[in-house]
């Protein structure tokens, strides 16, 4: 008799063609949860994802509704109660798909082309869900799971899971688990598989700033009002000192510093100067002095315009003095910052630096803790033997510059850690536009998590 | 007998209504020069001004083509030889009237509120237009025109007259007169008729600052380049320093002082900080030091962001390091700048403040001299005496802090000076939202331009 992980490896080797099927399904559901035009898509998105669950054979199958999208779970069981329980964390929602015109294929219609499928959510993470509930089918087909499996799936990831916390909070009996497994970290690159071990937390804010009661004329006016858009400018640009340091008051007050040793650690992962060029594709790099490129976008906290929007901004020329301009900006944090009291930093920053001949007002629009995790758990070990299997290399330990707010909910809610992993590269443009995944990594992700649930064994 | 201005008055107060179909149908016109979709409107409001030529028997009539939109000629030369010929100037383009949502009317669909009407370019400049076609349709009711008349009609003011001064050098002979009306300036307020002895100039730019190649998730890059939004807000915040001048380099080299003599009658024009607040609504007046409000708008040059776009600006939150950043961004010029030097002095500041981390380039939209002219003419004292008939009142001589090329183009291409005033108010929303006309000003007009071209007479 085969053993069961070598069975199951050959199935998913002999379904790809179905997994895939299911991938394209699953990303043509637009479910963009910051947009509420799509909100019957959402729920499409939830349904497709609870009937997986019960095609799987789960129990206990159910759509949660909360304040805002609703949370998918289900659980197996079959392990018996003296197995692990892993409570595996995804979501289905995916982050707005504009600009449109610089997709080279409709972002909902994944398209293949060479190694990748390209659509909006398949890397971010999409393909990630179905990783794990391909790895359990293919267990499943000629046994029995080794270990116990609890699914929990959000819809408000990309808007910075404003409800997931109650949830969890109201259900953490159903949620009890020895771990989590969340795949919505990724590699650097498809030789380098990685194992996440701290993730930045979000402070995400509108601001508007407000100055005549309606457009101008430039002419008659340019010249005694303070412009908007220019007092918007100025502000954004007091954000950062010469140094490249953020400079809201405070902001780097509770930064835990870098020992010496992780810094070494993170010294020795293939992301130098020369990979952060080719991959932004930005004439110079950038960033606060004194910390490497790696360093900065993962243990080190920052700070992001996202967006501006003034005035005119069509074709040609309109001479108009604009009434209000916006900003969209957010900082990543670093542990032990805490969005709150980034929001307050942001509103004293205002309140010290804004002129009296403007009027401006902050929306707090996403937050998220940031958070560092052990690298010793024994299920960190079992995921690292287990991508060592199927790649033939040891994972490098990584910071991760994004950020998963629901690894810290986990540890502050539920007392448990998260094995923080996934199959998305580090080029597959997540959040941008002709997001795509590495089909051959996404192939070898299915074989990882079968590694890793069979290596849970006791 | 009656004297002919008499009863010209007499016959434009009774026709008030149909002058008023005409303009609505005028308004209706949405001849929106900037915009290429309007391609077909900007022909229809050019056979629309050519007909009305027709209608008041002017020959001559021509629409001209250019390498842009059409000018519209006419004359009237019924006067003869001997008489005076004044060169009638106007534009029938207007400027967009995005954004639409804050219009209380359709822009295209004339609306009357009290004693206004509400339309795209109703008051700049479509009115002022039909002022002196009004006039000139009243004094010809009853007899012949004291002066020669001769109509030029542009279509592109209001992106800067790219191609009148093309066409006027090429048709000298035809525009040959003994100076230009033009009736594109306006009016303080209701009881304060104004002469425009100063035009400021324009010069307008589209800057675009480029960063990563690609729009960047802000979470796996934030940190390691130069956010094009930040470094665009850097840039703009540094084209005005402490004092709140321009910091372009030279910026202010070629600027002609303001005379002791000139600053004491601006200053007894009734525009002082607290009108400004009131016209603006802002929470306080803003500027260059040591100049006041009405010297800052007309006087001073000035530096203004008409817009700005950058990333994500829908609703919600969307994590990105956006590729790039646009603002828009003009000048409005005092004696003696120049447009194209003002150009090499922006190119100049972006190639000493722009870092190395960035791309940048400028598109020079539009431009335009600055003027200033006689205040001694006889018929600028012809039109100060029509106006002091019609409102009782000697008019105000003012600079104005709007750009009108033309005026600047008819001194060194045809050696006439302009007559520059009008019958807007400077609380009609030129160029912004809820663009309105005050009628009964507007009927003064007429009376007041039937009374000028009456002066003019030997």
């Amino acid at each position: 008799m085969t053993e069961p992980r070598t069975a199951a490896i050959r199935y998913a080797l002999e379904h790809r063609n179905r997994f895939l099927e299911d991938l394209i399904t699953f990303s043509s559901i637009p479910s963009v949860s910051t947009d509420p035009a799509h909100q019957e898509d959402m729920h499409k998105a939830a349904s497709w994802v609870a009937d997986k669950l019960r095609q799987l054979g789960a129990s206990q199958v159910k759509i949660y509704p909360t304040a805002g999208h609703p949370v998918v779970y289900g659980e197996l069981g079959e392990a018996g109660p003296g197995a692990t329980t892993v409570l595996v964390y995804g979501h289905y929602d995916v982050q707005p798909a504009e600009p449109l015109e610089l997709w080279k294929s409709d972002p909902f219609t994944p398209s293949i082309r060479g190694e990748n499928i390209y659509a909006r959510g398949v890397s971010d993470m999409k393909a990630q869900v179905l990783v794990t509930m391909h790895a359990v089918e293919a267990l499943k087909d000629k046994g029995r799971l080794p270990v116990n499996l609890k699914f929990l799936y959000e819809g408000e990831e990309e808007i910075g899971s404003p409800n997931l916390g109650l949830f969890i909070t109201g259900h953490k009996e159903l949620l009890a688990a020895d771990f989590a497994l969340n795949l919505d970290a990724g590699m650097i690159a498809e030789d380098v598989p990685c194992i996440s071990y701290g993730l930045r937390g979000l402070a995400y804010f509108e601001l508007n700033v407000y100055g005549p009661s309606h457009d101008l004329h430039s002419g008659i006016y340019g010249g005694v009002v303070h412009n908007p858009a220019q007092a918007l400018c100025e502000l954004v640009a007091g954000m950062h000192d010469a140094q490249e340091r953020v400079s809201l008051p405070g902001f780097y007050d509770k930064v835990r510093p870098l020992e010496a040793e992780e810094r070494g650690e993170l010294g020795r992962l293939p992301m130098d100067e020369a990979f952060y060029l080719k991959q932004t594709g930005a004439p110079a790099l950038w960033g606060e002095q004194g910390y490497s490129p790696v360093e900065r976008t993962g243990a080190r906290p920052t700070l992001e315009v996202n967006g501006l929007l003034s005035g005119f901004t069509g074709e040609g020329s309109k001479t108009v003095l604009p009434a209000k301009a916006m900003a969209k900006i957010s900082m990543r944090l670093v542990p032990d910052q805490d969005p709150a009291e980034v929001h307050r930093q942001l509103l004293q920053y205002l309140e010290e630096k804004a002129p009296q001949d403007i009027r401006w007002e902050v929306i707090n629009l996403a937050g998220g803790v940031p958070s560092i995790s052990e690298r010793n758990l024994p299920a960190v070990q079992a995921f690292s033997r287990a991508l060592e299997k199927v790649w033939g290399t040891r994972p490098a330990f990584k910071r991760e510059g994004g950020s998963v707010p629901v690894v810290a909910q986990m540890q502050e809610l539920l007392g448990i850690e998260s094995v923080l992993s996934g199959f998305s590269l580090l080029d597959d443009n997540a959040h941008g536009p002709n997001e795509k995944l590495h089909l051959p990594t996404w192939y070898r992700g299915i074989d990882t998590v079968v590694h890793f649930l069979c290596n849970l064994q006791p």
